[in-house]
């Protein structure tokens, strides 16, 4: 058990509000004047969430975008958001506040308040959001417990290109392909749906985004819903780009299954509501793709090509 | 100009949104479902906000505290709250855990979601709230700008123990009077009270928390209401506890007149209110104390005992 999960546990026991949802979803769920408000709040770190030479316009993307993806998961429409800023040098920050505009517009998520902090000399900066979304009317927000055996198991978007887009960045490949320059911008720009979402959720029994990685996202969404998930990994969705770069043998799969910072919506639904929830993406300029199957049990079975595989060691980021 | 000043003008240029009320106010309001939600996140960061050897119980506390003071100020009944949390030692951690459990308790801000991150090593931390509130049914959520010549100036607390309490603090002063640890107390654990903006705020024309210090957070509502605020430094309410650690001459007035972090409640309202205003905080054992008026003009003007004075070079805390 690592720190980060040992102290969740102990925010846990004193999160007893249902609003708070035991702090095992995307977001809270606070209702209001026959309204169901939808609250995340997610922070971005200097050495941690980002790399200290990424383009500030893309930090300042990436905060309202995981955010966004929270209110995604859970089918709302955004309402606006509240930012905390750690000010850093005037060149940067103005940077930052132009991709944060773009962000807010893209998003529907307009800024309407929040605290402008200074650092001490020599700290990391950090930069927290909180997004406020509006549940849909007469349709429950979806939660990860709702998965049922015989469900279809779908995700909204291609797997692995963000945590490849990061490797690249890490490795400082010079290799300036366009293939390379998409995968990069995926990792810096994540683009999830709320839209999408909101489309969704009334027809899904669990959601939830895709954030530290589809097997350890979807080990959650089985434990909470108390069933087995299975994916046979050689059906992952794999953007051309990530095939052109890593190919798609079975550790690559594998890799786009585990490495996180994909912002696509994980959902289960029943099988007679597949062609609904095909049509529904259409309709948005969208794909979603079946990517497994819901049965009694518990826990994740992977099979690549039909023949059972064994669960690799790290199943993504690991709180 | 300062640089967090600047930052914050070029803000407000991208928080157009009316919810925002142009980022100068205590807090948002957003309409939803018919209610008036009050929306407001204030970050401390160590060594900036807070002492590194303040006690993890008492931070938490004043994290939640400050919060719970914006929207006491807008008359919001305290409905949650979301905190980000920049990981440290463990026994650190539970300790601040232990403070802010008592403080969501004591503010009716039951914790619904948030954050936890780790920190690269040696960094500062940093700890960001979103309190989330209800604005009054039938009653427009107070303002910084409705304040009009003619009203009266009040305060729901004694000003400056805080400021002192952080200077005997800094200094180190070895002595420990009941009189050091009672100011020391009010610098880590801020008592604003929401139930006291509530019943108050139906017949204020103005009201806002003093935060950064009583004369530059009434320079702001002067400005915001487009009117001039009279004090006579000489009426400022002092506690004992002040009185008998720094006395009350001129000095040591205008000194809890700017020292700031007093987190009380600064409003105005037509004279005609007067005595309603004080048989509502009898009526929750608290006192308000009439410091001001307001007249037609602009800026604050100070007297001593009757007499014009200048006004001192810093109000108080400057952003």
């Amino acid at each position: 058990m690592t720190r980060e999960f040992a102290f969740i546990e102990a925010l846990r026991a004193i999160a007893v509000s249902p609003a708070a949802r035991g702090l095992a979803d995307d977001a809270a769920v606070l209702e209001i004047g026959g309204e169901k408000l939808v609250l995340t709040m997610d922070t971005l770190v200097e050495g941690i969430h980002f790399l200290p030479d990424d383009p500030p316009e893309s930090i300042a993307w990436k905060l309202v975008a995981v955010n966004a993806s929270d209110l995604a998961a859970k089918g709302a429409e955004p309402l606006g958001c509240l930012k905390s800023h750690a000010l850093g040098e005037d060149e940067w920050d103005r940077a930052f506040l132009g991709g944060m505009e773009q962000a807010c517009r893209h998003f529907g998520l307009p800024l309407l308040g929040g605290d402008t902090v200074r650092m001490p000399r020599g700290s990391a900066r950090s930069f927290s959001l909180t997004a406020i979304g509006r549940g849909l009317e007469d349709v429950p927000v979806p939660t990860r417990s709702g998965a049922q055996a015989g469900d279809v198991v779908w995700c909204s978007g291609t797997l692995g290109d963000s945590g490849l887009g990061l490797a690249l960045l890490s490795d400082q490949v010079r290799d300036v392909s366009p293939d390379h320059a998409r995968l990069i911008d995926r990792y810096r720009r994540p683009m999830p749906e709320p839209a999408l979402g909101a489309a969704l959720a009334p027809l899904t029994s669990a959601m939830m985004d895709v954030s530290d990685g589809l097997l350890i996202d979807a080990r959650r969404m089985a434990e909470a819903s108390g069933v087995a998930i299975h994916f046979d990994a050689s059906e992952v969705p794999l953007s051309d780009a990530y095939r052109a770069v890593a190919g798609e043998d079975v550790e690559q799969r594998i890799a786009a299954m585990t490495a996180g910072d994909d912002y696509v919506l994980l959902f289960t639904a029943p099988t007679v509501h597949s062609a609904y929830l095909r049509a529904a993406a259409k309709g948005l300029d969208t794909q979603i793709h079946a990517i497994g199957t819901v049965s009694e049990g518990s826990g994740i079975v992977l099979e690549w090509k039909g023949a059972p595989i064994s669960l690799p060691d790290r199943l993504g980021y690991q709180h």
